[in-house]
């Protein structure tokens, strides 16, 4: 029913939709090219935890051809993370049933990478959910330890160490860093902070990250200069298996924030990647680019320009997903779901979308008659 | 040197003191009872984690007589806590090396107790390092979970559960209110949240708390009234093993409101025990008084009156035991040790102690000579 609304609604414009219909369908026979891309979230709109919903195994095949090759250049551009791109790609394969490549995957701290040239050589620490320090590793920082390494070398530093009985396995560096700090803390000061996917132990993880910030990364010394912190994103609450939505990174620099800020003279600066922020909109753009060359590779029309005409964002959080597109502007449009944060019958009336939908399947339906593909 | 100059800067009140010495020392030959008692700090003051400083064992002898009486009245007010009275006694007793009873032994939650009339029979949520639900058991609360036994009604609750491989263990209840709700986890409603101790897991704690809060007790559910919620404390930091303080409850707090804050209309509500809470030091005063009518039942003088001249609080915290005392009023008299949280060369500007020392010792001889006891 939504669906015929916004047809009714867009009538002039889908006029001019059929108009090019014929022009972008013999594009698609001859080049398996496209004049528009596509970006979806993961969590709320094509996984619950590690559950397909929506029917997003069944949409995403509709982008490719019978023959397994793919005619719609997409992404998955989430928030979420802690693991390497090649092993998400591998977990969203097993789990969604097509195949997808590295490339397609944009996690919350694939930006991370371009900091490699400043902070490459220099100790940093990673940490989040995962393998944070494995994920710096290959992206090519060579000096990178997890929470738990670093926080190893400073005895006494979490009080409450002795009530957890617990291990979080990263990825043992081995690297001669370590070695020196565990001789001696201070050999070697921390030069910035990688928040990469949230954060398990807070109470330790925030009593580390106060310890580094406010002594220029030299814990228990004296206050000084604080050295550059980054977080993969800021998303308040997500949508997982719990019925109601659950705290994520945003909430822990909140936690964070707040914290430092009342036992520190200077406020805590930082930097937060991911949705909304317009420039990951603008990186998905050059990745469905490349994507779309790729694809194009063995066209007639070497030459054409690779310009989207549209790009679809689909997401279910409408401060992160709805707004990051809307912000982007064009030629990024917005289809907001109801199987993760917003569950509303209408559309959200802070960040309205351009289109709403019940499931990511109603999603595709939508662009592929919008575009005219079958 | 900083102990002759206030007593010279004091001359007209130590002439006064020097004159009823003789009365003291007689009343305390004859009675054992004096006019004066003590509330020691313990961590920073006596004790670094679990070891004695500032000579503590010696100072706590000299409230003794040769045969091991109790000469001196005096108890330990520590905002601390997790677990019963009794128990931190007798850890204290191996300690310190003294003889302990439990009515001397004053934690962050032993006010709690006077909340039993009031939830005694509802289902409550305990949490903190330690042993809360035991401790709240044992004041007399008969529905009382753990965070741990809680959250385990709730699939999915902690969506960081799967990287934590940790057990905390505390009182196992053995309710029936928990077989109920791991059949139903709906079957109740959490009615308050005691804070006791020093939370462990945050990012569990946080959330879970949130969940409750928000829901009038109904985790998932809609958003409703909010319980009554209590902290033990409010202590921002704490001097423990680390050279730079650590963070104490009152960080966990500052997260938690902050947070809560940012996804519910209405702001966090809360009630916080502890110093320096004015109650607090009218509640060591009765039990001060409790402890010397026990020392004096075999006395004399059974009818006079227990009204004590001065109190001392010996604390290293300006900011909750020398504040709590300069807030208390008489009789209480604010000394101020540096083997903790302060380590000013002078006294602390915001909340200047009456007296200030380097350690637990010297702070009870300033007391013995001024009190003109040998």
């Amino acid at each position: 029913m939504r669906l015929l609304q916004t047809f009714a609604q867009n009538a002039p414009r889908n006029r001019r939709i059929i108009s090019t219909a014929f022009s972008t369908l013999s594009h698609n026979i001859n080049s398996n090219a496209t004049s528009f891309g596509i970006a979806f979230d993961i969590d709320g709109v094509l996984l619950h935890g590690s559950t397909p919903i929506g029917g997003s195994p069944k949409a995403l095949t509709r982008l490719y051809t019978d023959s397994g090759d793919l005619r719609i250049p997409y992404v998955f551009l989430t928030n979420g993370g802690g693991v390497p791109e090649p092993k998400r790609a591998t977990e969203l394969t097993k789990l969604l049933g097509v195949n997808i490549k590295p490339l397609q995957v944009i996690l919350g701290h694939t930006p991370f990478k371009q900091l490699v040239k400043r902070f490459g050589n220099q100790l940093v620490i990673a940490l989040g959910k995962g393998e944070p320090a494995a994920v710096m590793s290959e992206y090519g920082f060579k000096n990178v330890l997890s929470m738990d390494e670093y926080a190893s070398c400073f005895e006494n530093i979490d009080p409450l160490e002795q009530y957890k009985k617990w291990k979080i396995d990263d990825h043992k560096s081995g690297s001669s860093i370590l070695t020196s700090l565990r001789n001696d803390p201070f050999s070697h000061q921390v030069q910035a902070v990688f928040i990469l996917s949230d954060p398990v132990d807070w109470s330790r993880d925030i009593q580390v990250l106060c310890d580094i910030l406010r002594t220029g990364g030299r814990p228990g010394k004296e206050t000084s200069h604080q050295p550059p912190l980054y977080f993969a994103s800021d998303d308040l609450a997500y949508q997982a298996l719990f019925p109601s939505e659950r705290l994520g990174m945003g909430a822990f620099r909140i936690a964070l924030e707040a914290i430092f800020n009342s036992i520190h003279p200077n406020n805590l600066e930082y930097t937060s990647y991911g949705k909304p922020q317009p420039l990951v909109f603008k990186n998905a753009e050059t990745v469905l680019k490349q994507i779309a060359l790729t694809a194009r590779a063995s066209s007639q029309r070497d030459g054409e320009d690779c310009s989207f005409k549209r790009l679809y964002m689909i997401g279910d959080n409408p401060y992160v997903d709805i707004k990051g597109a809307r912000q982007a502007g064009h030629p990024w449009f917005s289809i907001l779901t109801r199987t993760g944060v917003f569950k509303g019958k209408q559309n959200h009336v802070e960040h309205p979308a351009d289109m709403v939908v019940d499931t990511v399947e109603e999603a595709v339906d939508f662009i592929l008659r919008k575009e005219s593909i079958s």
